[in-house]
This record gives structure tokens, sequence and C-alpha cells, in this order.
């Protein structure tokens, strides 16, 4: 590796990429700044309405700030938040020269930021590894434009595509590498989504359980009649917040017992399902910046159905269980009646996990309307 | 590379490699004359009936060939076949060691050419390479023990395990280098097999389309009521021979229509479906020793049921189509109650052809009586 702006610069997108899942709808940023051919100060943001990678930075640096330059993964902001500028304090610290890899996509900076620290006399150069940092904030940047969560759906299936045996045993599809992908996965959303079936059926958690601590996701459940028992686990275990999401159709008495054990109630439409769209606004309202959707086919299917499905996740373990209709599938949903009409799964990638094969991608309903 | 034996081997391994489906029943072999570090003789045995690969290395040698080492994928043959025992003629003349990669499974040599080349004093070193002059013959080593059939399954799938839309289409799941590949499996098959159902849904000639000229493999046709339409582009094309392999139930003049088109009709069981244990067995007989079953869902599922599928090969187009039960899926079939006795794929490796990623890997039926 040669010495040049895309070493120190990954550098950078090293230390955001450390902080992701703990910024909750902030990005991760990194920060590196360097002088005289020596890194001087390294920074990240690391919680929401902490410090920003620059402070970090700069204060690690101290009075070597003057003069040096500085790597910063996203631009630096130029809004009064929760901190103060980060464009003033670069100014005023006598940084020399910045390189940003993505700009900002938020609306109150979009530029802004860049702009102030030209119009100081600071030379800016835009866009060294841009890509590597936006795929970095997928979830970030889709939320701040939107106020929706960016939703990825993971799916783990057999080979002929299905979720569980005929009868219902799913027990285990997936080994133990995929799984603790899985918990990664968990970690890095801020809230876990999935249907009254699985909980009625498995009466999961839906906690981070790692080798390590992790942050475990708000925990969300739709359920449109609340049939959710009362003793389900993840209602007394306390390891996280729960909402469920339900409908104008469910009992009255059955939603008074549910806010008495703590957890959040949130209508989404007349029913007689849970209004997909509806919940993400109010999700988003309630600053919940990414889901992790791990469902059953019906509810998974119509996240694709309703193309509201930003990523999907989708393990295959090498298997096949047969069944025919009796056994379910990944996606259940009406679907399309031309091959060409598919959903795309653009920029995918294949990895393993053990014996698992895991394709990561970007679903294109744009085929659908053809 | 050092050179070394394995080196040597491995040309020897090119030069079997490169006869890939065109060697009928018999197992594809390369040998390698090697002395007083030099290449002097290569071979491999081309066509059924024709030279076997010692012959002709031993012939490019000539004179040469006395002290050399020989380098064969697959021990010498000691028996008179339609050719005269290989072992022979490398003791007449006066090679002085031979390295061999893989033991003959033939029962007929099965380890008996080298013993007679070590009776003779010449020194044998087994066991190079074995395992992959192994994978290349893996329908020969079934063959020549069972009499039955290698029987290749090879799937197209979309993410969702789906093979067509809601409503049959299924143009085109994979693009066009996965499609290539599947043509490069029909060279190196002697027979491919669908069912009917495929026949009067898409009319299709089911021979091998490549940039440059390859074999066309037997057409099979599962067809117990003989529904195959007269007219079918596939029994008037003359490309390959076709077998239609039906049952008791099948009416007799359908039968005898058939049979004046030139197609051979073979009776499988009573009926209902086709008996395959019994039409792999007449397979066999008619010296077919390797079978690509490309077929819908039914058929292909019915050659898990049964245990009778070697190996695996699954296509997947980075697509989701939905449908539910009506799109119809890779394998139907009753399967299994309990995940962990799902079928394994073992040996299982992941290739992308272009967009698409090809799993392939060899079932294990072990886990379905617990």
């Amino acid at each position: 590796m040669i010495i040049n702006d895309e070493m120190y610069m990954r550098i950078a997108l090293q230390l955001a990429a450390a902080a992701a899942g703990q910024t909750g709808i902030n990005p991760v940023v990194g920060c590196v700044l360097v002088k005289d051919g020596r890194v001087v100060g390294m920074g990240a943001h690391l919680k929401r309405g902490d410090a920003h990678a620059e402070i970090h930075a700069l204060n690690m640096a101290g009075a070597e700030a003057a003069g040096s330059t500085a790597y910063v993964t996203l631009e630096p902001c130029s809004h009064h938040g929760r901190t103060g500028p980060c464009s003033d304090r670069l100014i005023r610290e006598g940084v020399k020269r910045v390189v940003v890899a993505a700009v900002d996509p938020n609306p109150v900076v979009a530029g802004s930021g860049i702009a102030r620290l030209r119009a100081q006399g600071i030379e800016v150069t835009e866009g060294v590894l841009a890509a590597e940092s936006e795929a970095l904030n997928e979830a970030f940047n889709k939320y701040i434009v939107t106020r929706r969560p960016f939703v990825t759906v993971k799916t783990a299936s057999t080979l002929d595509g299905k979720v569980a045996a005929a009868g219902g045993d799913s027990k285990w599809i997936t080994g133990e590498a995929a799984r603790g992908y899985v918990h990664t996965l968990r970690h890095r959303h801020q809230a876990i989504l999935t249907g009254v079936g699985t909980v009625m059926a498995d009466d999961p958690q839906l906690t981070t359980r790692l080798p390590v601590p992790g942050l475990s996701p708000v925990r969300i459940i739709a359920d449109s009649m609340l049939r959710i028992p009362l003793e389900s686990k993840l209602l007394h275990d306390g390891e996280a917040p729960v909402i469920v999401l339900t409908t104008a159709e469910a009992p009255e008495d059955r939603r008074r017992a549910l806010e008495a054990l703590g957890v959040q109630v949130i209508d989404c439409g007349p029913g007689p399902a849970v209004d997909l769209e509806a919940a993400l606004a109010r999700l988003g309202e309630l600053e919940i910046g990414s889901v992790l959707v791990e469902a059953g086919g019906k509810l998974a299917g119509a996240f694709l159905e309703r193309r509201l499905a930003d990523k999907l996740v989708l393990f295959f373990a090498p298997k096949i269980i047969g069944g025919g209709a009796e056994a379910p599938g990944t996606f259940d949903f009406p679907g399309f009646r031309a091959m060409r009409q598919a959903i795309r799964l653009e920029r995918m990638t294949v990895e393993t996990f053990g014996e698992d094969v895991c394709f990561t991608g970007y679903p294109s309903y744009e085929a659908a309307d053809s």
C-alpha cells in the first residue's frame, strides 16, 4: 500500500466502521489528522449526543492540529446540533486541508460544511472513497432524507427455499457461524421486527447474543389482533424496549394489558393487516433509523410486496427438506406473472459462514411494473 | 511450481480432463512419459474402442519409452478389453517406473494392473492426486461397479426457490453464462432426462448448443402415459437418439407410433408413475453411464425422494418472483418432518456465472432415516 489520501481515508473508514450500530440515527464517522508525515489525531463518533469524530481527533492532536490535513469520512457539519459545528472548530484549530469521503445527505448540511471550509481558504478534496463511506451509512442516508427506517430483511432457508419442514420444524436450518452473523446484524440495527406467529411458535427473546456484549435492538412485533401471549419472554426480560404494531381491530383490553407491561402499542391502520407504510412512518418518528426483519414468509413477503425492503440478507444452508406447499417458503406473497417482472437483487455479494452461504443485496422493484 | 511427481500428474490430469464427455462409459485417462528430465510422450483416451492413454503416449515416445517414468491418472489395465492390456505394453517398452493416481475400480482391474507391473520389477507409486482423478471419473466409478448411470440433477431457480412464476412463465431465469455452462454439462453427460410436461410446455430439443461443436446427449423423456406430442421437435430433428420411459398403463397405439419414429420405448413398471429404479437399471444395460436430469419439480423431487440423485447442480438467479404455492419450486416431493432429517449437500462448491450463482454438491441421504 502506498501512503496517499486513500490510505489515510481507509484508516478513517475503519474508525467509523468500529462504531457501526452504536450511533442510533446518527451516521458513523471517522477522522484522521496527519501532519508532516505523521498521524497526529484520530477520532470517531461513538454515540449520539457525544462529540463528533473531528472533535475527538482535534482533542487528541492538541497543538499539532494547526497546519494538519484532516481526513473525514463524512462532510463536517456546519449546523448547531447537539454539538457545535465541526467545520468551525477545524477552521479555528488551523487545519490546512480537509479530505472528505462522502457529502452529508442531511438536508441541513448537504455541502454547506464544505462550502464553509472553502470560504475560509481551507483546501477541500471531496469524494475520496465516497462509496465505501456511503455503504457504512446506508441506513442513515435513507433515514435523514425520508425519516423512514432502513429495512433489512433477513431469511434463512434450505436450498429448496424452505424456512421449515412440513409441520413446522425449523431447528436448526443454518449453523453456528451464520447465526453469529445474524446476532452481529442485530447489534447493527436499532430495531428487530417479527410477526406474532414467530413469537407464539418460538417464544424468542430477539436479543443480541454474542461471545462479547452487543447492543440489543428494540423488539417490534407485528400483531394485528394483539394475540401475543402476555407471558412471552420478551415482555418480561427487560433486555430492550418492546413495541407492538397493531390495528384498530385489536381488542382494547389486550392493548391495556400490554401497556401495563411497559409495551408501546402503536396503531397502524384499520386492519385487518398491520399497515407497514404507516408502521415505518411511526417508527421513524420514534427515531428508529434501521429495522432488521426476521420473520416468516408472509411478513417477509409483505415487505417485498409493498416494496419496503431496502436490503436482503439471505442465508442458504446446504440442505434440501422437501415438503412441497406444506413446507413454508422464505417469501410468501402474490408475486408476478412474468419472470421479467421479478424483483432483482442488485450489488449482490456472496459469502460463506461455515457450511452456509449468505447472499446480500439490494432489491430493485423497477421491473415489477413492466 | 516445483517439478515433481505431482506436477507431471497434473499434466496427465489435464490431458484426461480434455476428453471429458467423449469416452462414453469408459473413464477419461491421461498419461505423460518422462525421461531424463524431459517429457517424451503424452496421451489421453479419447473414445471408447480406441487406444488407451498409455498406448498413445508410448507411440509418441517411440524408442524413448525405454527407461522412462509413466504418469497415468488411472491404474493401467491388465485385461484384454477392446485393446490389449496396457500394463503388458508398458512392461514390453521397458518403462522403469509407473506413477498412478487412482486405482481402477473396475472389478476386472482393481489393483491387478499394478500387481502385474510390480511382478515384473517395475517400481509403482500409487495415490498421487488420486482424489482429482476420481473426481474426473465420478460417473465411471459408479457405473463400473453398479451398472447404473451416475445421475446429476440440475435446477435453475430464483432466490425464493421458484422455477417459474405463478402461471408458468420461466423465460429466462438464469443468464447466458449459466445457460452456457448447462450446455457444457450436457456435453459431459451421455444422456439428458426430462419429463413429458417439459416437452409439452416448451417443445425443447435438449441438444448441446455451444459456440463450438459439442456432443449432444441421448434424449430421455419420462412419460408414463405416452402423452408426448408426435410432432415434438426432438422426435424429428435427428440430433441424437430419443428414449421414452413409460409404464404398462401406456396405450399400445402410442407406443407403436413412437417406435415408427425411431424412438426406443422402455417399460418401467406397472405405473402410474415411471419406476425410476427400473429406468436406471435399463439405461445402464443400454450402456448409458451418466444422466443429466433437467426437469420440473415433481420429477427432480422424485429423484431425491428415491435417493437416486448422485450430484446436484443448483443455479440461483438474483431474483425474487413470489407467487406462493402457485409458483412451482425446484424440488416437489413429500420431504421430511424434521429439519435434522434434511438431505445434506456435501463437498459443496459455489461458483458465479455472470450474475447467477451455482451450487454443486453431492447429496447425502443418511439423516433421512434418523
